[in-house]
């Protein structure tokens, strides 16, 4: 959602990226495998062994930040490396967030075992992280760039990880630089589990280039 | 904040379920790793080969669910496989939180690269996800167990990784199975950067154990 967009390293080809994004999402794989092995303590402290090799491997060239927003080669913005929905960070969830016709933004989620609070319920804090995200994505697809001012959260029902949900987000009003949004994170028959309303803040500096004002 | 605990499993030694937690910081470190490497695309393969090996070993045997709530060495409850602050789920900060002798919880917190939202700062539903964590562990501090009902974010300030920051959190005041509980990301100094304000509700299921009522 910055509009100041940093020139394309050399090494960010697409081939790269891709490479990128799928050991990404081996890493995923690599967490949730973690936090659901069972196999002895002996294997644990090998296989610990390995990893911390694999880690060496990988800093051996290491940048200061993930991968920062940029213009895809469908012309698209993305932000690889965000903490939510970025394809080359293993802590995003990812989410793969679509754009509708009718204005706001959709995402099917299905969240993993790691994103446990309550036993076999997702993290409350999860949730939110993922409703700040996408009501900042509604905001972002109807033309405006901001970050979060305020977010308030009324969890209706727990959400079963595991089980597909569907989170969405629309924008409300606006008014100057400030955009209000709404979403939730609901069953696919509709039923409301987390529901969240947001007041967006283009920063000045943004405005002029966004707002034109 | 479960009541009823599970039995603990035989493979749930102090001295493996130590060696899980070294594993999960590991896999930390690759996840940081991985946001950040810069090695050539033919590095990112190799990697990925022998990190989907190390995956298929932890495999071999696999539970449904992460380290589930119990009781500690030390006496006191922990949930060592919980999203946000569970030490064996590497999707967890980890957080450690302190409970402060006049009440309430505190915790050191550095957020890092993998948290991003803006380019240098951290997402803000991170720092959300956070505070919902912090706000719940509070309310377990006063004796009282619940899950999240409605939660308030203020984003006052943006929060750069890599800085030391607090986190805060305590009990209002109660109501029945209502808890109501303030809490806030602030500089050392004490600069508020993001302020929380949370309801927290007891499952009437365990107000009869927990409030006795």
């Amino acid at each position: 959602m910055m509009p100041d967009l940093a020139p394309p390293q050399e090494s960010d080809g697409e081939a790269r990226l891709a490479a990128l994004a799928v050991l990404a999402q081996h890493a995923r794989d690599l967490t949730d495998a973690v936090a659901l092995t069972d196999v002895p303590e002996r294997e644990l402290r090998a296989v610990t062994a390995e990893l911390a090799a694999l880690t060496d491997r990988l800093g051996a060239a290491r940048r200061t930040a993930p991968a920062q927003p940029d213009i895809g080669p469908d012309g698209r913005f993305r932000h690889l490396g965000n903490a939510v929905v970025g394809d080359t960070n293993p802590h995003a969830l990812p989410l793969v967030i679509e754009r509708r016709p009718e204005g706001g933004v959709r995402a099917g989620i299905t969240f993993r075992p790691v994103h446990e609070g309550p036993p076999g319920l997702v993290h409350g804090g999860v949730s939110a992280m993922i409703l700040d995200h996408l009501l900042g994505e509604a905001v972002a697809a109807s033309g405006r760039a901001a970050m979060t001012g305020t977010l308030s959260l009324r969890y209706r029902k727990p959400i079963p990880y595991g089980t597909p949900v569907v989170g969405t987000a629309a924008v409300g009003r606006t008014e100057g630089r400030k955009t209000w949004v709404d979403g939730m994170i609901a069953l696919p028959d509709g039923t409301p589990l987390v529901e969240a309303t947001g007041l967006f803040i283009t920063p000045s500096q943004w405005a002029e280039v966004v707002l034109g004002g």
